[in-house]
């Protein structure tokens, strides 16, 4: 692992990173923020996914998120939303896939599925990274997303409760395979077969029975996406006939962008780590 | 004046807006904050200067203001760094010099006297505009920068201190006449008599009798550009010397960045609003 920048911020520390994932056979880079807290012993961590077309640096540029994980003691980690480089295919006229446009899942059709392996990446490969090079308590994970990266955030929540203590979303796609913007992606990524696509959609993950305890979402009632691509009342709807918590918050007049995930970044980190402590 | 565009944000309204400029004689963009406040009445407005090579966007994406803007119910502006566009004359290989560098000065030599006039521009220019369409009080201004956007607020409260009420800096750049980065930009701005680049320099300002209440200045100790360009030290001698209050915050470990920018930006927000009141 590569330290590409570092610098104080907060009381804390901002890096970022880069290593040779196995999962996705290319180079990644990560950002991690350390609240000043991880100076005394390990300190809980949450994941953030980022949206189509991000990096890590999108949040860790506009996201706001460092003052609270500082004052809650918790550090904040953006991976990117794909492979990429030389060797990666991708589709660079359609921001709806390839590079920038992982989906959080392990692709199974050629060419994807050599790279295209975010949810390995994300759920087991950089949690060890994490682990093993800073000072994070994995007994203590939280998961939170925007957009395609709040889908990730609900379908690995979904997938894998044990790792999670807490899941929240800004904006997410809540059914990725009926979304005109993520459907054809998806049958890219894992062939014509729908039956495949349901480990990949937290709507279908809840109708088959996987659960989670609660979840938080703000979505902004101004989002250019909400009705076509979000549609939060799709998962408003499973999780009341799961019986699953949902705290979901409509935020009139914000949009889709970072100006809107910024003023409610603090909420998110606040409610993350109150179900992160000891 | 055209909107280029708007988007809610901690509870206020962030936009970008275009005019043609009469002191630059090109387009120039600009962003403006509105607090939640300003749907009530007038606000205060409050001058943000960036550092070379910015434009408006760097601290409107990075500089964490909206929340504190909106908790004490301040406009925010940040203008660009300098004319840009065709017919502006630019030395691209110098990042000291030129588009993304225009001082906060009004060029008085050949080819940059036509458009660089970004003192006319931040000090009058704006000001008007903003005052005409936003609701903004003109009687309750204040100013802060980095960098050379330190350098810049520093000079325009030291030059037209009846016109702030505030004034503070990240990292300014305290004595440009005499710092390997900005004298050669001064000297094809200005020419080669230095006694006129005294009017575009905090220290030399002090020394020829401008005055302002009182400066809050912070700056990192790991800031790169501590030393060879940045020089607190020469602001504080200067201040002791003429009796002018400079609350001086050396951050230990904070580097030239908006992590450190973010950092203590409240700090800043919050210093200017208790002098911006009613």
């Amino acid at each position: 692992m590569e330290t590409v920048s570092k610098a104080l911020s907060h009381g804390g520390v901002q890096g970022v990173y880069r290593h040779e994932s196995a999962a996705t056979r290319c180079p990644m880079t990560f950002a991690v923020y350390l609240p000043p807290q991880a100076a005394d012993g390990p300190v809980p961590v949450l994941w953030y996914l980022s949206g189509l077309t991000c990096t890590h640096a999108n949040v860790m540029d506009k996201g706001e998120y460092r003052r609270a994980a500082a004052r809650h003691g918790v550090a904040f980690v953006a991976p990117d939303t794909s492979p990429r480089g030389p060797g990666v295919p991708d589709d660079p006229d359609d921001w709806k896939f390839g590079c920038g446009a992982g989906f959080y899942l392990d692709a199974t059709e050629a060419p994807y599925a050599e790279h295209y392996r975010m949810r390995s990446y994300v759920a087991d490969e950089l949690p060890a990274l994490v682990g093993a090079n800073f000072p994070v308590d994995l007994s203590r994970q939280g998961i939170l997303g925007h957009s395609m990266g709040g889908h990730g955030a609900l379908t690995l929540a979904l997938t894998y409760p044990e790792r999670y203590r807490s899941c929240s979303a800004f904006a997410p796609i809540v059914q990725p395979s009926t979304a005109g913007w993520s459907a054809p992606a998806f049958e890219r990524y894992l062939g014509a077969d729908r039956a495949a696509w349901r480990a990949h959609d937290a709507t279908a993950l809840i109708e088959d029975g996987h659960r989670f305890p609660e979840f938080l979402v703000d979505q902004g009632t101004a989002d250019s996406f909400l009705d076509d691509g979000l549609r939060p009342h799709l998962l408003k709807e499973a999780c009341a006939r799961a019986g699953i918590g949902l705290t979901l918050n409509l935020r009139e007049g914000y949009d889709h962008s970072y100006f809107f995930i910024s003023t409610f970044m603090d909420d998110h980190v606040a409610w993350a780590a109150e179900r992160l402590r000891g």
